[in-house]
């Protein structure tokens, strides 16, 4: 596997594949690497000829006050997870070989973004539209992907693949979780020894909730006020938000028809997790 | 050569052609072709191996009052023009097929577009890098050919395809004029005889402005103030702007330090004409 820092190395590295015929999948990350990302390069090794892996915690989808300057980076240890799940390639860019001083382009959205992670950070998927429009123009691979356990993020570049005609086939992969069920996460890392142990509130009202929609619950009000109990009782938790939506239009409904997203995000101490069942009927 | 109404289509014509290696030109335009757009077409085909002519009236560019509806349309005539300039294939689709009627993404500035007709038509440039954009993934090209007559436009491309890592060589080429200066243009379609004589002042302050400021002129406001005179003096001419800016930032400029751009938008009647010249020192 190849390291890289330059658009101009995995522009080359892509035309020599396709020149031969070779198909190519792209795993979009933000680095510090963990299992749910080995499941989407694993994926993305099975379907593909070659699979790139970008590693780049960018700055633009990060707003005022949030973690872009303590999130967690070891470029040795994503090096090593990529390369044992069969990453051809491992785009490391700079934040300067990204965005030139005067970069003045954005993609968004006019709708899909006002709910969920949309309204509790506004200029959130701005950032990810814009960066992911600038991945899949550099790498240009067949297939991408994605995990479900950032579902509006998931939601978002499928519409955006579908509405700005990306000719790359959108691949979501389902959530990876610990033993005891906490979803897998970067920020996981974040938490003390009894942080973690309260951070299983989430896993706990996702799970409470998922059995509600799939034991025929059909007020969504009813599902998100029992999970949100559920997280009230832990007191190191404080809820973000706690909402069901349209799982492609990511409105919101009141009636639990599929397919609806019911989504989360809870802060424990400082650190801001995310977790999300969808209820497919 | 084939005319298509499809996205696929195109996309099948295109995989054809790069699976034999062959390179693709785009021409964007919004049809009712003339002598402008046949000089980028002929360009086109004698740099690629493939010529890919789009032919779509984008409504996204149009703002309330604007001459959507009235755009001229002649298919079977811009067919005839692009075959005889060596297209391979014209790509005229239905608004439809382009916008799904819950399209919610779009590509815009967050500079470039605050003065000249990105001032006039705030939602105008957003339209145009969102097609252009969806014009880039559908076909793939290697080259993109625009005119310089829609010159704020080719800046805003070229800021576009560099921002968002496009891998696709914009080639900007020259206004083509009628014998008596006019720039040409589908709307001049528009003008009766007597706005048809009235349309010259504009190339005629574009001619004396450039000749200033090949002389030597320093002032941008010399040079605007001039131009102005020239099409103030016809009654039927009404000025939308007269403005000298940058021409890569298109920031508003007082010294004539080149590249500067200087650029009007002028009412014959109901008709918006644009013209201008650029200043290379």
């Amino acid at each position: 596997m190849k390291i890289v820092k330059t658009i101009e190395e995995v522009r080359t590295a892509v035309k020599a594949w396709k020149a031969e015929g070779l198909t190519v999948g792209l795993v979009p990350t933000m680095g510090f690497l963990h299992e749910g990302h080995e499941s989407l390069i694993l994926r993305a090794a099975a379907e593909n000829d070659r699979v790139v892996v970008s590693d780049f915690v960018n700055p633009t989808q990060f707003g005022p006050g949030e973690d872009l300057e303590s999130y967690p980076r070891d470029l040795n240890r994503d090096a090593a997870l990529c390369e044992k799940a069969g990453a051809a390639l491992l785009f490391n860019p700079e934040p300067s070989e990204m965005y030139a001083d005067d970069a003045c382009t954005f993609v968004d959205m006019r709708a899909l973004t006002g709910e969920l992670c949309g309204k509790s950070r506004p200029i959130h998927f701005s950032g990810v539209c814009t960066v992911v429009s600038k991945l899949f123009n550099i790498v240009t691979p067949d297939r991408a992907y994605f995990g479900q356990k950032d579902a509006q993020q998931l939601s978002v570049i499928r519409r955006m693949v579908r509405d700005l005609n990306f000719g790359i086939e959108i691949v979501g992969c389902p959530i990876i979780r610990e033993a005891d069920g906490l979803a897998k996460s970067s920020r996981n890392t974040y938490l003390n020894a009894e942080e973690r142990k309260a951070a299983l509130v989430l896993s706990r009202a996702v799970k409470l909730g998922s059995e509600m929609a799939e034991s025929g619950e059909k007020s969504a009000d009813a599902i998100v006020s029992a999970m949100k109990k559920v997280i009230e009782a832990e007191p190191m938790a404080k809820i973000d938000y706690v909402q069901a939506v349209d799982a492609v239009s990511v409105e919101p409904i009141t009636e639990m028809k599929p397919p609806v997203l019911v989504a989360m995000a809870v802060y424990i101490g400082k650190t801001r997790l995310i977790d999300n069942f969808i209820y497919e009927g």
